[in-house]
């Protein structure tokens, strides 16, 4: 008896003792499953995407870096460790709101000191909610050294999207310059001003083709046949669907992306959910993130041409190309047709088409905010500062401080930037956004917008007639830390007292990025939420590095401790222990 | 009386008020003139300085950078404000001792952390002692981008030198690539190794001629008429004496410096009097300054070239010309002579020669101690690590700490660097100088020498073969901190028990910067007398890079409190107070 009973006891002993092991070991595999840790070397390496070899950074070898792939919830885990020897670095990730980790967010001289060579900075983040994003250098013009990448979130186990398709595939699309990011960045930054000019080459995920038979170029350093530039390829199989991530991230250009005859039905935008539309051409702006779904439903004894095109700038670029292979032909088999010519660069009408057709997917609607607290409008305008070619908002030409925003704001060092407010407006009045400015001069500060917390806020970006005669630019701008509702776009200018009244309050998509278009205007509206200093920005490098940016600051005083791993540089060196 | 007195006592005080603001003047001059200060900003800019336009590092405008004028016992103020946008930086000033502010010796990684973009550094020692001395990066390989310059230091009022003389000039020789240091430091760095090649230019004073005519240059980026690209000329009377300062800051090249038809009487080395001594060539290697008297003795009706040639290298670089002007011939009217060719660059014996003649002035001998406390023998080869190509001290290939050693050893962070002492000594019996080792593979470290306070070292820098069969380089090395007695020179292999008995106690010269011949060896000893941490190493840019170096610390308890300037990187980030 005592001895059936201890047989008893001990059963339901080893019994618990598994069922306390399958707990340990789920939990243990949850809690794995949640946490995606990266360990990533950056260093300079000779590559060459488009034939053209020359000097790329690299993350773990590869340029553009590795896809993070995750799912909703999860905290990611990346251990930067900066191997470019003299050059510091910072690494931003586009699309994540940062919710409660806004030292995070990888924007030198607003949300940290830059990473030193040697030094290893680990950056740890939550993605939450499911969606496609990018990732790049956030410092001086070093994303266009290929310092970028994609992050694809997945939904929940068992939580369904509201679309269906066979394979999930993901491209990056570039720009790609044959000078060093220091060559540009002088030229800009020289009294004696050189303009970067047109890319050399369109990469379709880091892979185009630079036309090395033109004399001038060298041929030790030009290579058509390197396997490094073989166009990049994706192999479908008749009738099944596949889901694109398309990602932008072009230093200056606007792209029309195609596939030769299919049909692309545009689904997500920047991690919110599209009601469901078809375009032949995707227009994709820098900064941008889409998803389309694409059936295989052309004749599969050939491959089709997938063909990128610079759009609103008359670009000497070639389009770059690549092969939408039907297995199982060869996926380098080039198709037999001319490859599609794209619409017309100077075609405004067919991109503000695309941008008003996007709205949120009707099962998937967050509703606005009925009104806002505050309104501030945006000129976007290209300027003189002190005879330096400059970009400029309001006639503020934005500069970086010495001392990271985040830190001098929670460290209340307000001597380390301009306490002067930017401008909410400009003299819309009298400004004529269809001319040359009489007066192209501004000014330049680093003073930024401080938002009360937990209002709503609207922005107009106005855009204008540059320096230059009928020219008016396209600029994407990106906000960080949060997503803004879609409110409207219009041509011309912005009339406050009758353009709100059009505003889409019924299925506004939300998104991160967004495109001015020219001699246009485009109303968003969001949270002032998110405590932390968070940048907003023209998307192309060189704008941004010529001053077209600002800053917003919202509850400060409920962000967390900051990581000492930010500090370093400026006021923050002077916090010193010993 | 009453009155009369007090007249008295008014002159009186009026005499005391003129003496007191006399008194006060006389010491406001004495201590204005005692502190130099200078306001530098480094940028990238483009400079065509041998007719090439190419991105340069400059100092105000200026590539080299201004000359720092000064007077023996001045404390230098250099206020560096680095404009790089991305890239950090250090300087060093070559050939200061810095006592008592080893924070100030400007080595990246040993006494500092880099200066980021955006912060100004404020460097503040004291020139001790009067001569020619040199200042440049020391971070990375960013030295021979153009960060460079002189520092000339007179002597005090009163004091008189060991020569006469009618004018003082300095020239600084360099030799320059067309490519980025990036694109040289990524060659270097990859386990598909590229090296840097020959340099395009010898520039004389940065000015260089590089032959624009070359079909494979690119004719926008090649101008021969670029004024900037005039060759160096100095302009001379006939019949005076010039003191010329001629230092080297080259990245690679050994050079002899001649004036066609011009004797040279050398009289000053790295800023001690030499036993004068007659040249018709003077052979200059990086890191070294001369000073030698000319006396412009020539028919003044014509001009005479100044040439530079590589030695001891078969090197592809063209030698250097510039104009020695005999007023009142236009300076840059071309001498009507064949530029003189110079010596052969593989005969090793007249550089031995000249160095073994270098004494010091009779007048101005420092004896050495006659005994020392500890002998290291450091072997200098090339080496592979982990199949990387590098250089290596005694089989141990230098690489830098994350956190500067200064700051490490301060603090007592002893995990920051490997704490297992570097060997003293090699397998000299077995090692064969004169072959390719039969494994050429090394360690690498970022463990150094700590020295016994107030000890007198020996260092015995011995070379050898390197990699390639019948190839021994010349290795010029560079103390930080300190000057040494050069106490002998040999060929082939050192012999402890032999060689050291034939040391020059009598009048050895004191330097801080020492040429390794090929297949010989050098002797230097030094006082551990200065409390600080020190590099010495090859002054080749490329080999320090790979390796060549090792890192001395001395007294370290001694070391003052260390400005919070100098941290920010590794440890010191987390040195943190809010």
């Amino acid at each position: 008896m005592v001895e059936h009973n201890f047989h008893q006891q001990s059963h339901s002993f080893v019994k618990l003792v598994i069922f306390l092991c399958l707990l340990f070991l789920s939990a243990n595999i949850s809690v794995e499953a949640r946490i995606r840790h990266y360990e990533w070397e950056v260093k300079y390496e000779y590559k060459s995407p488009d034939c053209f070899k020359k000097l790329s950074i690299s993350i773990n070898g590869k340029t553009p870096g590795p896809t993070i792939v995750a799912q909703q919830g999860d905290t990611i885990v990346v251990e930067v460790k900066n191997s470019l020897l003299t050059e510091n670095l910072a690494i931003h990730w586009h699309g994540i709101r940062q919710i409660g980790t806004p030292w995070a967010d990888g924007t030198e001289g607003v949300t940290q000191c830059p990473i030193v060579p040697g030094d290893t900075f680990v950056y740890k983040f939550v993605v939450d909610r499911a969606g496609t994003y990018l990732y790049h250098a956030h410092y001086g013009m070093q994303r266009q050294a290929g310092l970028q990448g994609m992050i694809r979130v997945s939904l929940p186990d068992g939580v369904l999207e509201p679309f269906s398709y066979d394979h999930d595939k993901s491209i990056l699309l570039t720009d790609w310059y044959h000078k060093s990011t220091y060559e540009q960045a002088t030229g800009l930054a020289s009294l004696d001003f050189s303009w970067v000019g047109e890319p050399q080459s369109i990469l379709i995920h880091g892979r185009g083709r630079f036309n090395c038979s033109i004399p001038s170029i060298d041929p030790t350093l030009c290579n058509a046949t390197n396997p490094q530039c073989t166009p990049y390829s994706m192999t479908v199989v008749s009738g099944k669907t596949y889901r694109l991530r398309i990602g932008s991230l072009t230093a200056l250009s606007a792209l029309s992306f195609e596939i030769e005859g299919h049909n692309m039905t545009v689904v997500e935008a920047d991690g919110h959910y599209v009601e469901p539309f078809v375009v032949q051409n995707l227009f994709i702006y820098s900064g941008e993130t889409y998803s389309v779904l694409i059936k295989a439903d052309q004749d599969p004894t050939r491959n089709y041409w997938a063909s990128t095109k610079v759009v609103s700038r008359n670009s000497t670029t070639p389009n770059g190309l690549g092969i939408f292979n039907y297995y199982p032909n060869h996926p380098r088999r080039y198709p037999p047709t001319v490859p599609p010519s794209g619409p017309r660069w100077d075609d405004v009408a067919p991109r503000m088409a695309q941008s008003v057709a996007i709205k949120s997917h009707k099962d998937f609607i967050h509703a606005p905010p009925l009104t806002s607290d505050r309104v501030i409008v945006m000129l976007n305008t290209q300027n003189m500062v002190n005879g330096y070619v400059r970009w400029s908002v309001n006639n503020v030409s934005f500069n970086m401080p010495h001392t990271p925003y985040l830190i001098a704001l929670k460290y209340n060092l307000l001597h380390a930037f301009d306490q002067t407010p930017p401008p909410d407006n400009y003299d819309h009045k009298n400004y004529d956004i269809f001319n040359i400015a009489p007066n192209v001069n501004a000014t330049t500060s680093n003073s930024i917008y401080r938002l009360k917390f937990n209002t709503t806020v609207d922005i107009i970006l106005q855009n204008a007639n540059t320096k230059n005669p009928n020219n008016s630019e396209t600029h994407p701008w990106h906000l960080h830390g949060h997503d803004f509702w879609v409110m409207g776009y219009g041509n011309g200018k912005f009339n406050q007292s009758i353009d709100p009244k059009n505003y889409n309050f019924v299925n506004p998509i939300m998104k991160n990025t967004i495109p001015v278009h020219p001699y246009g205007w485009t109303a968003l509206r969001f949270r002032a939420d998110n405590p932390g200093v968070w940048a907003f920005h023209c998307h192309i490098e060189s704008h941004f590095f010529m001053g077209m940016g600002v800053v917003f600051e919202e509850g400060i005083e409920k962000v967390g401790k900051l990581p000492t791993s930010i500090m370093g540089c400026g006021e923050s060196k002077r916090f010193h222990r010993p």
